[in-house]
């Protein structure tokens, strides 16, 4: 007997990523009644029309097809809208690898920017976790929230604004605290406080400097394995008889730093 | 008002990874009544001690401290007992990320081998999914259900045994199908069958000859987002005057090949 | 008693390399009487008047200053008028490295192009050293003999047509043969006769599937340290607190594979 | 009429490599009459009777072959006795093509070591230009100038003990210097009165924190183009029908940092 799966249909609401593989365009969009999509051909696409149909159903537009496809936690990442600099999906992954984080996690964030890690940190720590993010703006999480809710992941994290340096409101309470901020080393006393024994931290900064400071600050407050590394992601053309490396790809973007809080033997 | 965590207490049957930081050595253990561990340095430790400790407290052996930690994913699968080569860290992360494994996802595993990457999937899909896992051997298997059973994961996990080519018991079922063997073309009906519109499929190799055959095959049979990559992870020594790039690395594991499955248009 | 170098001059016929530093914008000009030289910035540059300046002097243009350098061999492959791909000094700087080209060298090379790699054997074979360079198409070469010819280095060069497969007037003659075609196996049998006992083939390509047909070719007549290696150039941006790799990065260009000849034991 | 070349025949002095194919093991020894080179197979060999052979003859040892070869520039760097840490080939090719230093260069280098640097640059200068090398300690460069020796360079190549920061005896004579010391910021007063105008300087150094503070300190002193990037060298094991990347590589060497000196204009 063969089992089937019946639940695979758009729904209202659903955030869809319509996908042109001629081209690799691809736009993502919320479900709504009445809503009409714009795209690279072709009149706009009636988004309404989706609902009930299969995800992996295409649509057409002039010559082209675009299929309709549930995006992934990359893809949310990438397509976030921006109003600074985004996390990679490569250091998010490895990040969340590295520190455990999974259902149920308490995840403290300092530096909410425009939320492309917050969502692959909501995502991650569904449904039994939890992700406070916390940023010195109070203009920029108002776009974070915007990618959080059309992603339908607003209920697993709550948005604080807050200056350097200010204690946190718990104590003991965080499985891992990440850092995005330029000038992690002020955090690493709050940090700390707020991290429970054997939590982990993870600071994400571009520079050498940074990482070196904040190493040195860990270490002197105690954290263990305290270990950087960069995650080099590099494109492949796979094509029958002439598959490749391609030819340009992103070199940089941060470097990771871990540490984990001990209590101090005593 | 403070808000503290008091449930970071070790409990029996918790898997727990010993942490010396001088040497950098580090054990992973399950805690029962009666164990002992035997180490590096001085006498072995009563592991049921451990019991009703917070996590991150120390344990004292001859002149050095060891730390008792919660293992991360990454743990888990660098410490998974190996009876065949290892999927790494890096690239689990990569491909749970961009085929959006989390909580409630079902995923097929076809090439069980030593279960790391298996641990790394069933930890992902935590608590409402599940992960049906294939391999050719029936010894193998056996290994990797210690591997998952001692991290307490074994309940996401289902265990078979079949032979190449072999349909599937389920259609239109899989979010995800992940192929980790030597020739993942022979598997492309089946595969295509089990999983749903819009699923992903991952197929990991280590010869570039094998993720080009496989990208043409998928590209055949109308998969879409036919991509491939692979993935760096370069270690930094971060040190107060003295940050540098690790003389040495791993340079290759695994290439990573995407598909994504549609409805073809008609 | 200090000594002092007054052999520092421009002269006429130079090739001369005016670096803009603020834009990194550069110009790359040969210099003779009357010769104007048009620039992003000003009014165009009168280049007989540099004749008698000391290399490293400068040339105003509206508020920039341009330095008038001496090209580097490197200068000299990037700035290479080109009519099809060129290759990059990285490659061509790790083959003369390691099959010991310089000066004496008689080197075949087979795939003229644009001359990039020319102009780099040429100025390692300098003085008594020879390449010998071998194009299907008559036209390319043209190109590549003005670059050569500008540089001062066309009498170490020698240019000629040739069909694929063809045998070389040479047996046993050159040091080292270097293949830029897209299919060097057809090549084989020419090239080994043309080398000396103990020489080394080189042969530059983008695609796997290339050096591992070559690989086996090369094998199947008997070269021994069939190598093959890629060689990644990551750009730094080195800079008082804020140090770290460049954002995007040239990824791949060819690999370079390796074989030495040998008589054969008998 | 096909012309061949007889001159192909080891000499006595030659620095000949000796290459055992199966095992990549090979032995760089000098001929000379009466010499035994232990190997790992069989009985030593007698290295007097490889005089008149021609290269890439083999020498048979118990069941395999040794093939008798000309070193490359790469071999000499990789075998070179050492007494202190060597530059690699990868590095020394890409410093030596984007500095033009060619036959006639006069090159300046500081810090001789064990002098693999210091082979390379001897080879390239051939047969017009020189090479003077500087070390703080006096007993480092006989090991040096063995290296040299043997390779037939020696005659390229002036060594000098000088300490830091002490003024050179040359003015404006120098195309190329090569700093190859921990503290290379101390020397570039002498080191910008010893190069020509339009001269390159070169830094090589393993930690960021190292070629930070000298690209300020160069900048400080006028040069421009401060340009710092690394050379990664990635081996592929190209073999019929699986083609990948070794699984270890080199990681990290020398960042290398790159000046020119111009005179300021005014």
């Amino acid at each position: 007997m063969v089992k089937t799966n019946s639940a695979n249909q758009i729904q209202e609401n659903d955030l869809v990523l319509v996908w042109f593989n001629e081209k690799e365009v691809s736009y993502l969009t919320q479900v709504s009644q009445g809503k009409q999509l714009s795209i690279h051909c072709g009149k706009p696409l009636k988004v309404e029309e989706w609902i009930g149909l299969n995800y992996g159903s295409s649509v057409k537009c002039d010559h082209a097809f675009g299929y309709l496809l549930r995006p992934t936690t990359d893809d949310l990442m990438m397509k976030a809208a921006r109003e600074s600099g985004i996390i990679y999906p490569k250091d998010a992954a490895t990040l969340i690898m590295r520190t455990g984080i999974g259902s149920g996690a308490k995840v403290l964030e300092i530096g909410t920017g425009s939320g492309s890690l917050t969502l692959a940190l909501a995502s991650a720590v569904r449904p039994d976790g939890h992700v406070h993010t916390f940023d010195r703006r109070s203009d920029l999480p108002k776009n974070a929230e915007k990618n959080l809710s059309r992603a339908n992941l607003l209920e697993y994290v709550t948005f604080h604004q807050r200056s350097a340096g200010e204690p946190f409101a718990w104590e003991q309470f965080f499985d891992v605290v990440i850092l995005d901020i330029p000038t992690p080393w002020e955090e690493v006393e709050p940090v700390k406080a707020a991290l429970k024994g054997g939590g982990h931290v993870v600071s994400l900064n571009p520079c050498y400097n940074q990482v070196e400071r904040m190493a040195e600050a860990l270490r002197a407050h105690g954290f263990i394995r305290v270990d950087c590394l960069e995650i080099l992601e590099r494109p492949i053309l796979a094509r029958e008889g002439k598959t490749r490396p391609v030819q340009r790809m992103v070199s940089h973007t941060e470097f990771l730093l871990f540490g984990t809080k001990i209590t101090p033997p005593g």
